[in-house]
């Protein structure tokens, strides 16, 4: 197969990939949304999409194009939504876009249709997106399937012991900082310039939301924690982890179909 | 004042309270969901609606009427929406409703607007309603401020050791479980049956959901956990808790204005 | 039965009560609204949700959560939305709510959904989301019915006579008048203060509606009519004919299948 | 003036009207609908039409396109939407129309903008579109101001009791019936068959409505009554009532600025 | 058959019709919109009306109520939507109505629904409304087909060569210009007034569009090209290849079924 | 600059280009559609942002992600929806993109905001996005202005005749043509493969469109013309032609402000 991603595909060849019994393609989401002063807008989108290419690649999967506006960039997740740089789509944009995307790749036949968010705030709206298209597929008829994950979700204790020595502080705070940062690294080294890395400590973030937003609740930086510790090692510690767990979870949920829920 | 509750005042008293420099008005938001075969299906907003009730005394505000309905209800964090007894709202209708009420209690005079929520897959979708009613009404000259926040995000961790003994195991999982069912014990005592409760184990989720809904993923009693650990007093010391820290926060925010973020 | 509200309801005995062949509930609407000096902002939630528990008790239903929010109230029949205490939805968010809550029901297995309406403004957009909702349940094969009704329409001549013995001038102009009034008076009696009635006479209103709206159009308290001659014996008199003749209605509409239009 | 309808005027003569303090533009609202077999299907929008036309020429305003489609007929007010030739919109589609059309007439100049509406169940929707596009007219600077009425609401007691000498019955049952015809038979004689009219007694119809419509709820002729004492005379009565009435209303209205309430 | 406009029919003999196995409605769509000094701002709707008027006669259809308002007139089309005179709807607004009343048609028994169309701005959304609701009736069995057209695309070059002697520049500037003037000069004699004409050499447009938009980009009568040349002979020949064209293209697709595309 | 592409560029030197006066961003509109056999999916994505990038460093300007969804493919133009590969939105989440993207563009602080469409279908709904979001900022004080653009528009006469020395037959049955081909020999060689190209006649299409598709319609191929034709120097040709005009069509436009209509 000459690429996973689709748009590198021409009308022929995808057709006879998605004619195959468990078919399967991958939406990777992201945004564009301001990373620090080391990291470029695209992160979440360029990390979404390589992931999503790893795996399709370990499962024989296809790629879909990545969607690289998000959800609003929260204050508590992203550092919000006023900082310049961060271009985001609200709920009914995005909610639609899931929608149409994933009703049309039912429609031309796949199996099964996979989202892969890379923007945390993404994620309940393409849960609404992919719940309403997949219950009108269903009524119609169609067997297809999906599933919705965030890749981060998927990086296990082990692997978090060694990202984090001193500690992980929780996801909402990675923006920017080590998990991002040092995927990047990894992946797309020359788009991380590490000597403007402000080394500061986490943002301590109140539990609420307040409206409008406050520019003061995050740091000046946009980051909500340090990348200071990144690496491509670790990029590579991550990058490993998710993409295998990831597999797997497809591999048995789309395989062995209906997961039983233990309850030792 | 005799009621917090506006669907109690008559329209005169209550326009004298909004016309008061800093008039503070919390909407609270729950659910009609399955909570198990212990508890009765509108237990999210009965704990949201008393919970506002206590904060709107301790900082002299009312309360709106509850929204007794939130967005569907997943399986890693309710069970799902595919069970009887969960009736749920999609994202369109949920977001309007926040802004339609939103905007009309800022029209009416208020000079801060609160949602209390108590149902998990309520927040994103109230996150929406809530910036584009604030956004278009600061278009336009308003001073108003929103807050939200979700009732369980201010249990410190003191508390937390004292209600689970044995290990916190994440709110997710909370669903049907100590935390809702002391509260429900102390606030709603006759509407929960204990001889009811199964002691099952936490159901063992997956870190992705999947489309359509798999009955098989979550425990037939449709609770993430067990509530056999409930008790009244464990309601006092979680009201405590979160009324308390709500009320503080929503003073310093409220009156103090913006807080600085801490960068140690 | 424990209880014919289902928030009150744990989910395996609702879900014993649905699975009935005939099952049938009722939504109960109201609005959240000024209704002069004498009376709170929830009356038609208060009335609306009483209203449907005589009546689900008398024809073996349940009663869903009241939706405490209503449509904008006009001048003519409410007052009008300008009004502080009168707190809204728009068109799409009313329609949406309906439409998702019913279409919920209709899925967990109800044979039949009433909605019993307790707000005027209400009546066209819970058609119309009533309507989108069977429509789209009917196109999948459900062959579930619906019904729609405001109850102060099931009041006969025979009570209109009785309980205004002045003559009766019609509905529109009942708002926090001797109906409403009356009702209260009889099922929440503590949160009526007769002593702040203004006995002004009815509002002459014109035969049409501007925009903006105009506050000089209706009398300052709010009240289009007088509710001076109200009283828990008028109210238990307007109960007992609504209550019988709706329940009267119910049961010759849903047990008896279609009825004949008589043409005489 | 040539015309009062826009529709037959050139874009530099209308520009001259619409720039004169106090302009008025009228819009005619109608249905596509049944209404009998001695009637055609285009009643609601071609009486809206014509009495626009003679009140526009009464107080000097100008009369837009008619809106030829209505929101789905009903059975208590049409006869229903399931009848053969009854062709709808819904709530969105119709409350938009109204919102786009009215805010670019506002946009153009006009200061004053009336609904006059021909078609019992679009009032609501109407309601919806004109308060939406006033009031965001209001919020960047327009003085415009809208009124919104239906023609029936102004025929007076003298003239109802001259045209119903057996009694009046209700506005709703008059679809099809002396009313309607009586008008038609006035402004559109070679378009009513008297000799197809059905005398059957008036439509017995319930005080709720049911969800799929049932077919045997209203008269075979889709009529709600007869319309066998109908006559151009009658027509004529009716027809200088209202465009009497109504633009007295309108003239006071848009003249003399707010009308006080009168609580005698 | 009395009158091919459904407007002029009554229900029965329209249900008759409508019963006839291949039945056929035709839904004229145009505008209110500047037509330059010499002709009024209901041309589009006039047009369209009378174009699908005489096809249906051609070819045994009806004709629906014309859409009276279209979409936002663009100034490489129509001058410009900022014009006075010109009074549009929204894409929303527009795709809903086409939607709505498509869905209607085809429910009533409708074999074919032709849409044609007489305002350029319109194609894009008219497409979106009749796409979804044949897709929505398809789904649920429906076998009724569709056709949308704009009226001007069947000009043959033949035609065209006589109408331009002096060589034919686009349809896009014909805003205003030889082909409309001549058809209403033909259809509607009575509502041009040459004399009024300004003779002013085309538009020259920009290849884009500008926002907000430009008043000076068109011509200040609001024409982009000249209507000098116009002529009641020139509408007859554009009538003639125009209808001759759409009927005979209807006649062979409604009947023949699917048209084998040509790979000469 | 290290890159005109926003996607690439860190938060910081984001901000400081943004804050320039005249600072200008150009989003490429693409699509997901199949294009023959020896062309990709992503083309039309490709294309719009290779020649966005090219204009962004002529004329100073920044890109944006490009869309690489687009409005639905139709058969007169992208061979129809039906074909597998083409993956499309419809029209409602298309407008939203535009609108949510572009109205955060402009709260960023551009003072200019450029479209630059690469499939054809697109362009209204563009347009529809456009238009509301550069409305609603005008209404609340922004001065920012914005251009909408398909980028065939821009090639001249004289390039047209290199390129299609037979003579060219018109835009819309390019799709898969020479024109497409030619930029993607140049722009992206290796994602081409000449050796599929079928060299048919062009498509011969009806002047109208049918719903549902007809597969029969469109060559089995999916191109709408042959690609024997291109070349790269074809390529180059039209690169050089279209960025120059689109170049200096911004220049000039953003520069000298309003450009006067001639009228010679």
């Amino acid at each position: 197969m000459p690429s996973v991603f689709i748009e590198e595909l021409d009308a022929e060849s995808y057709a006879t990939m998605v004619a195959r019994e468990g078919s399967t393609i991958i939406i990777p989401t992201g945004a564009t949304e301001q990373h620090g002063p080391h990291m470029p807008l695209g992160v979440d989108a360029m990390l979404s999409r390589a992931i999503a290419g790893i795996v399709a690649e370990k499962i024989g999967a296809l790629v879909a194009p990545v969607f690289s506006y998000g959800y609003k960039s929260q204050p508590r997740s992203g550092g919000g939504n006023h900082r310049v740089g961060t271009t985001s789509l609200g709920a009914a944009a995005l909610t639609g876009m899931v929608d149409d995307v994933v009703t049309s790749l039912i429609a031309q036949g796949f199996t099964n249709v996979v989202v892969l968010n890379g923007h945390f705030e993404n994620y309940q709206f393409i849960y609404e997106g992919l719940d309403n298209a997949v219950a009108r597929a269903r009524a119609t008829g169609s067997e297809s399937r999906a599933v919705l994950l965030s890749y981060w979700d998927f990086v296990d204790e082990a692997t978090l012991e060694k990202v984090f020595p001193d500690g992980f502080l929780g996801w909402d705070i990675e923006h920017g900082g080590v998990l991002e940062t040092s995927l990047m690294l990894l992946l797309h080294p020359q788009k991380v310039d590490m000597t403007r890395v402000v080394d500061h400590p986490p943002a301590k973030l109140t539990p609420y939301d307040i409206f409008p937003e406050d520019p003061a609740r995050t740091p000046p930086t946009g980051c909500l924690s340090s990348a200071a510790g990144a690496s491509a090692e670790k990029g590579q510690l991550l990058l490993d982890a998710v993409t295998a767990a990831v597999a797997d979870s497809l591999q048995g949920e789309l395989l062995l179909g209906s997961i039983q829920v233990e309850v030792e």
